[in-house]
């Protein structure tokens, strides 16, 4: 047995940087320019930010190449819509040397952020989020991918953008559900890590929910910083990140029980009440303190209990197939305290007996 | 403006085996089994490695999860097959724990890879290359992808095996063209590289043609060397790596305008005459040593002129949109002697004058 070894570089560190404000939509692609020299431009979008305006305001009527995806959402989110979006890519003659504009929510991110890894085997790819969620979450940190027939984000890579533009203004334009939706994404940055946040949160909800631009930068703000601590220290998800997925356990099962007639962050809602319930049980926590959680989701006006007709057992299998599951016991990620995550022996999604489970799941459908 | 920098973490400098023997195939899955523990493994395949018996001599008839690519090469090559390798492995209930086994020549390797590089964001891939040009080439190095309808590999990443089996008795059952065509690569990392290398082709070619055991794992281990070398010094192909596209300016161009009906190694024969008679035309290598290449390459079997009919705009036309092309001027790879690659000012492809390569490939086709 002949043997020889392949040595594979180590890389370095890197950084890239998130920028914040309102007004700035216009500035965006000459800043991408510079900070990307000689590459041409290629804009992902779908027809919801079209509509909105916001491809106008970005391009400020030049004609820059694109693919505009439609239907938006989910139903897209494919290996069709990457054939069709890299399809127009070549079209336009573009190869290595495109920089790949995400310009929408946690979907086009998603699409237009793997188009851009495995395009000519990675380009660069600039992520403007225009919605609460991908504002607070999707656009940082690197995720990208589309759903098979069989489960959501079968496919897909890590790929860290070149730069995250936040531009507030895009939030104007925003559905008044899909905005409250992504609020849910604050609150659990707020549990996961800032008690003050959560204070915050609380005592200014009616400027958070009247869009107001410095309530909004500064959610934007406090958002990336806790999603940056957090990615930055484990970001191929192996242990830390885990604990992003606060409320998502119960929160996917939910979605997919519900055939995802709920938004992401409305099952998020409930699936964070369930956690609280589920930590309770298990001695951590408290009544209020929880009670402050549903009283501020439900300000929002998202949802802290159960859909009608909803059933248990339908909720317990599809959390057996969870990406945390461990031989199909599901984990949670749970709390000790507003602002402050629960872990144990170095792990933070923790298994809970599913008896446990079975009855909060039960009193939140009853 | 607020201004948020996220860091993203070195990555460790690694390293992969390659292990070239006789005989070893139905020890591949237990290795893969020890390098990889706790993993599910999933064997990617095609029908004609299945029809020469090589599946079966992997599995020792043992049950175990996989997928055959059918129709063989090219054809397949596409987003549409890797939808139904991911599929098979989700019908299989696999996860991020699973560890995808390519078997197989060229295609189905990168394949393979490819779906393993963005299945869940990326599971390990073993690459047990069957033919003379995986087992030179493609099984080595990281290049994963598929081609779309307008170019080849438009998809793709650059994912490193996590060991790499070469076993020599594959080989025995290739087909004569494409045997013979594989060897188009020894040639290459030997003029590239290897001096040493090129004579003993020269003096051994009886042994290699019968497919000779110790042949066999001599032309193995040395393409190994060779390629490890390069890839390991550039594995993102920025610029040393280039050099592995020695006569593929010309070469990809002859496949392009041959339909594809010459084997890659055919093609690759033409483009290394080529890039010897443009390196003369620009002052390098004598008409003695290109004379020494093409006898190499006739005893072979492989093609040394132009097929008939190929027109030298069509040519020229296709090596605009090379790879290498800087604004859609084609750079070649040139050779100083046998052995030793030309560089100018620190880069490996350089620029020809347009009339050289026209009046080389009008000479070619005469």
């Amino acid at each position: 047995m002949k043997e020889i070894e392949v040595k594979t570089p180590a890389r370095p560190a890197g950084s890239y940087k998130i920028l914040i404000s309102h007004g700035m939509l216009g500035k965006v692609l000459s800043a991408a320019g510079a900070l990307l020299p000689k590459r041409s431009l290629f804009i992902v979008t779908d027809a919801n930010v079209v509509a909105a305006g916001h491809l106008q305001t970005l391009t400020r009527g030049k004609k820059v190449n694109k693919y505009v995806i439609e239907p938006c959402g989910e139903e897209s989110k494919n290996l069709g819509t990457i054939a069709k979006i890299v399809d127009a890519m070549e079209a336009a003659s573009l190869g290595r040397d495109t920089t790949v504009i995400a310009l929408g929510g946690g979907t086009v991110g998603d699409m237009a952020g793997f188009a851009a890894a495995i395009f000519k085997r990675g380009v660069p790819v600039v992520q403007v989020p225009t919605t609460t969620v991908a504002q607070a979450d999707s656009a940082i940190g690197g995720k990208t991918g589309v759903d098979s027939s069989q489960s959501k984000n079968a496919y897909g890579a890590f790929h860290h953008p070149s730069a995250v533009f936040i531009d507030v203004d895009t939030l104007k334009t925003l559905d008044e559900r899909q905005f409250k939706a992504g609020l849910a994404e604050s609150v659990k940055h707020a549990l996961l890590a800032d008690a003050e946040y959560f204070e915050y949160l609380d005592k200014n909800m009616d400027e958070v929910l009247a869009r107001d631009p410095d309530a909004m930068e500064h959610l934007a703000e406090v958002n990336s910083r806790i999603k940056a601590f957090v990615v930055q220290h484990d970001p191929e998800e192996k242990n830390l990140r885990r604990i992003l997925n606060y409320g998502h356990t119960v929160g996917h099962a939910v979605e997919s029980a519900t055939g995802y007639s709920l938004l992401h962050g409305e099952a998020i809602a409930i699936g964070m009440v369930a956690a609280g319930k589920i930590g309770m049980a298990v001695g951590l926590g408290d009544g209020r303190k929880l009670g402050r959680v549903e009283k501020v989701l439900d300000r929002i006006g998202l949802p802290v209990v159960m859909p009608k007709g909803i059933e248990t057992p339908v909720l317990l299998e599809a959390m057996s197939r969870d990406k945390k599951a461990v031989s199909k016991r599901p984990r949670f990620v749970l709390l000790e305290d507003i602002g402050k995550v629960h872990s144990k022996d170095g792990q933070w999604a923790v298994e809970v007996p599913e008896e446990t489970v079975e009855k909060v799941l039960a009193e939140l459908s009853s």
